[in-house]
Formats: structure tokens, C-alpha cells, sequence
């Protein structure tokens, strides 16, 4: 098995002993969310998106997460430039390509993200991962969560000309690299009702690719500690709202034999 | 009786059966609060204000919701060539004019905005509905709850001058349009301490009137949600953190006999 | 003794009866937790950054917050405009220099925001407030908590310097004024992993100074009442995210004999 139970959860714990910088350029509707459930990992997350600080900040960072969900021309600018020292530092680059295919302006800029930055890692649902690679393809907006088995095509596509290791995300998350797919199994039914979930699975793929260099595992890793967080906070949510709140606590509380219970591939 | 429970509850089934794409263009602190309110009740948001993206987003959206909350100039440009689109489209415009009458730069913002858009839906507390229409009123802050009786003729006027529904919310919301006035009396004292509660509605205005295009009664039915999950929200909160997420727990679960049970009018 | 379970609760009661006007030019991050705590503690928050209306909106507060925490070119002009208007009304200036130190551009921002605006409060943890006095100073992120006792001279130094009070937040608060330094030993270990809360603290000074003219006392007022409602909301915490929603919900709740019951000094 390509990862497992106890591979998981060394990665965790490495995340919680080291707390990576992980610099988030991402989208206002996702940012407490995902600053909140880097730290509830383990992680240390910095929000910042100005031209004169980006290269610094990504500077000392040790991971890179790139989300355009309500990007502006400021923040695209930004977005490159931070992508540049990161490829020069070599530390992970995480894109994600939220309602790519909705509008132009998102998938032109995602298209040239991917293609200056060549990052470790795309996480998208399926819609997006295939609208990243056909110019006619159409998203509904940015909670389109079908066709995530149609999208692994695209995303043998991605992976082949830019490297990276492709997450479609969807029931079963499919992690695509050059060498082989990976399945995670476990979610849950509610997590689309959430806000910024995919975002936040985005963002720990850069917690867990800051410390381990095995991008296909760290991004197999990530996803399914999400998947597993999200059955935790399920257990006794009565709702998104609670949904959401309880996510977090798992995060924070998640144990080795929490991963074994419930890990499914 | 012009709306009851069982219109309320079809309009409910409509919005999880088709998932409206609701087009927000909104104020940074509700973005998550909003975004997660669509989602519990079965729209599917989303937020995008670049001006290249604006246009098309609009064009693919079954509402428009503008919110003034933390505008800036890029912002209100973006506000004017979605509005624009949307109207073209006539698509239903919902205006949120947060803060309006506390400076200058709210006030013609919104004021302009509602010139050129005509919108379906203006929805505010009392005094923002009243500085809409005097020069001379201040609000204090984005807030206030008071005077929503006095507020009345100005949302007739409103009403008669663009020919939008005005929704007046506080203790009781007065639903005021050309032809009545429907009045609304769910809700629950610890709700205005929840930041952003008022944006949510106006988000629901957005999503309920993307499916019913009897704009006064789409809009009392949104008005009766957010008042009737608010009270089921309240009865196991322990303050307006816990109220905020019951409360989307309860959009999420909202069923006909909670709405028969707790409909007030 | 400086402050005590008395002089605590008796601002709160203020603020509750008062319910100041807060004007926060704050982050994306933390803009919807803020607004929260502000409002559950019975203050009137408002977030307001565009150029046009900054003047205005501080020109009716009670205090202006200003946090450089995701800063860019346009809100920092914004920052300095509202600052000089709280100034000449002499109504109290708290800065919080998020991150300073791990970009040149926040350190500079930082320290000429507090030259210019010579605020009555200075709000970080202590490699933010080491940061701020030595140009060699390195904080990774914006999470480091360490190091608040040696932080305690850079505190006195700016204490001399610009006449503001210093509040350096950690396990134990040091409230640093000319006169005096109040120490305050609630909280919680578990509060650092929520993100924000720094920030929140920095917000309840706005409050606690705007119904308060004593600065120092105002300050570690609201010290206190951090610390102490998040031991409250730490009692039934599951995690991080509980812990969040239950320190809104304290904040509300907050009661005398809480305070008389918790309170540490």
C-alpha cells in the first residue's frame, strides 16, 4: 500500500513538532477557515498578499499556497511573484484553481499560474482539474463536485507536462502523479455544504508538503486527513455550522488510532 | 394571508432542488458567514468582484447580491458593471446598503447604485432605509436597529420611485412594496449581536429570489427563514457564538413542521 | 492593587450601556471574529478602509483599531488618514503590529504608524514588540508567543518613547505603561491555536480605552477579560473550534462573579 495508517500519522506528527510556515495567497472567504485548520494541524500559517512583501514572506516560508478564489489583478500580480522565489527556493507550490472555467479571467490565470510556477501540487474538484486542461469545458460556479472519475484524464495530462501531483477531490479524491493514482476514501455527504473545505484540503496539502518530500504521499496524506476530520466532526454535527466547528477540533485532536479506525483506501 | 408556512417550505424545496448560483459581490467580514448560510440552504454561491470577471460571472448567475459593508472604489466599479449585466439579464438585484447615512461615501454609493440598478430587492435596518431617502439622516455605525416603524415611508417611497421591494428588518420586518406591505414577526433578541445576520438575509433575499419571481413574497419568505432559524438556533445557544452556528445547522435542517410550528405573521 | 474584579466589571457594564463605537481598519483573517467579540462584549464595531470614507468613519468612533495584519499600499494610506483624525479628536489609537519583523514592509509600516499616530495602546506578542525596537529582529510569522519577558525593556522603550501603553500578550500579560507595569496570568494554552485572537485582544482595548480614559487600566481590562473568558470557553472546548464559538459566547455572558472567580493577577 502506498500509504498507510502510521504513514499518516508520522507525517502529523512531524507537522506538529516542526510547525511549518506554510504563506497562504487565498481567497477572503476562506481565510479564517484555513488559517484556523493549519493551526488546529499543527502548522503556522501567514496570510499576506502585498507586492512589497510577497517575495519575503516567501522568503523564509516553507510552502507556498496559491488559491484564486476571489482574485483581482493586485493579487495576481502578487501570486506570481511569490510563486517565482518559491520555485527558485525550491519549496512546495500548492494551486488551486477555484471556479476555474467559470470565468476567463480565472482560467487564463490559472493556466499561466501552473505554467510559470510548475507546482508541486493542484488540488481542484473535478470540474476544475478538467477545465484547467480544455479550453471548453464549463464549471458551475465553484461547488461542482461531479465527474471527479472523468477528471482523471486531465489530470494524467497536468501531471505529465508540469510534474506536479494532481488532487481531484470529489467522493473518492484520485492523487495523480507522473508514476501512479492514489485513492482516498473517506468524507463525508455534508462537506460540500461547508464553505472552504476544499480550500482548507488545499492548504494542508502545503502543511504536509513543507515536511515531507514525497509530494504523491504528502498530498495522499493531507486528503485523507481531511476525509477522516470531516467523519470525526460528522459524528455529532447537527448541521454545517457544526460541521465546520467540529473539523477543527478533529484536526486538533486527531490520533493515531483515530487514523487507523477510520482510514479508508 | 399572503405568504404561510407551505409557501414558505415550496420555496425552500425549489432553492435545494435547483441550487441557484447566487453572485455576490459583499463586504469582507460576512464573505464565510454568507457564502456558508447559501450552502446550508441549498444555493450555491459565489463571490467574485474583479472588474474582468464581473460581467461574465453575473451572466451565468440567477441573482446578484451588492453589499456596501467595506467598499472601496475597485469595488464599487465592479458593483456597477455587474448590476448592469444583471439587470440587462433581469436577473433579481439585491442592494444591501450597510452603513449607509454614517459617511458621505455610503451614502452616494448606494444611493447610485440603487439609481442605476433598479433593484428587485433593498434590504436594510430602519435608519439605513431612511438615509437612503433624507439627506440629513445619520446612522450610527452599521448596527442600528431602532425606528424601523418611522422607517416605513421611506420604503414606500422607495418602492414608488425604483419599484423594488424594501425589507425592513427588526423586531418585526415590514416586507414593503407597490402594492403592501407584509409584515414578518419571527426572530430573536440575541440575533444582532451575531455580526452579519443582516448580510445573511439579504443573501437569502438573493436565493430566494432567484426561484420565485414574486419578488414580495420571495423576500418574506427569506425573512421568515433567517427569523424562524434564528429562534430555532436560540433554543439551545449559549450566546451569539453558538447562536451563529445553530443557526446554520438550522438552515440546513429546516423542515415544514419547524416552519408550520414557529411561522409568525 | 491596580485593577481588580471590581474595576474589570465595571468597564464591561460600560461598555454594555455605552456600546462604543469601534472603527477597525483591520485583516481578512480576523475581520468576522472581531466584529463578533466586539459586538458580544456590547460594543458597536465597524470595519471601514476606503480612502473616501476613513476621515468620516473616524471622525464619529469611539476608538480607532488599526492592524496591520494582511496589509497592502492602499489600506495603509487609509491607516495613516484615520490616524491623524482620531488624533486631533484625541480619541484613543491602538495598533497591532501583526507580524512585524517578518517583512521589512510590516516593520516599517509599523513604526511609522506609530511615530505619526503615537497611539494611546500598542498591542503584540514579544518578538512583535522586540521587533518594533530593534532593526535586526526576526519573528517567524505571526504566531511566536516566546520570549514576552525580554520583550518587557523593548516595551518600556516605547513606552518612553511614544507615551502609549504596550500590552505584550503571552502566558503572562505585561501591561507597560511610563508609570507602571500591570501584570495580567489568565488564558488559556489553547488559545494560540485559534487564529485571531490576538487581534481580538487588540479590538477589546479599542472598546475598553473608549469607555476608559485610564489607559493602562483600560488595557489590562481587557487583558483580563481575554484570558478570562477564554478559561470559560476552554472548560467545554473539544478543540480549537469549540473553543472559538465558546469564547464569544463567554464574552457575552461574562458575569461579575466569573471574574471575581477567575480573575488572576
Amino acid at each position: 500500500m502506498t500509504i498507510n495508517a502510521s504513514s499518516i500519522f508520522k507525517d502529523i506528527e512531524k507537522i506538529r513538532t516542526n510547525a511549518p510556515l506554510v504563506h497562504n495567497i487565498t481567497n477572503y472567504v476562506v481565510m479564517n477557515t484555513t488559517a484556523n485548520a493549519l493551526l488546529a494541524i499543527g502548522a503556522s500559517p501567514v496570510m499576506a498578499h502585498a507586492l512589497p512583501e510577497v517575495e519575503e514572506m516567501a522568503g523564509i516560508a516553507g510552502a507556498l499556497v496559491i488559491n484564486i478564489g476571489t482574485l483581482s489583478d493586485d493579487w495576481i500580480k502578487a501570486m506570481f511573484k511569490a510563486a517565482k522565489i518559491a520555485k527558485s527556493r525550491q519549496i512546495p507550490i500548492v494551486i488551486d484553481p477555484v471556479g476555474v472555467g467559470a470565468t476567463k479571467y480565472r482560467t487564463s490565470t490559472a493556466r499561466q499560474l501552473i505554467q510559470e510556477s510548475t507546482p508541486s501540487i493542484i488540488r481542484g474538484n473535478g470540474s476544475e482539474i478538467m477545465a484547467l486542461c480544455k479550453q471548453d469545458q464549463k464549471t458551475k460556479g465553484v461547488d461542482s463536485t461531479s465527474a471527479s472519475d472523468q477528471a482523471i484524464d486531465s489530470a494524467k495530462s497536468l501531471a505529465r507536462e508540469f510534474g506536479s501531483v494532481v488532487c481531484i477531490t470529489g467522493e473518492t479524491d484520485y492523487i495523480v502523479s507522473q508514476k501512479n493514482i492514489i485513492q482516498v476514501k473517506n468524507g463525508h455527504a455534508m462537506m460540500p455544504r461547508v464553505t472552504g473545505l476544499g480550500c482548507t484540503a488545499t492548504a494542508l496539502c502545503g502543511a504536509f508538503a513543507a515536511i515531507n518530500p514525497e509530494v504523491d504521499k504528502a498530498s495522499a496524506h493531507a486528503m485523507a486527513v481531511m476525509g477522516i476530520a470531516g467523519e470525526m466532526a460528522a459524528q455529532t454535527a447537527q448541521g454545517p455550522g457544526t460541521l465546520q466547528v467540529n473539523f477543527i477540533d478533529a484536526l486538533y485532536k486527531l490520533s493515531e488510532s483515530n487514523i487507523k479506525e477510520l482510514f479508508k483506501v
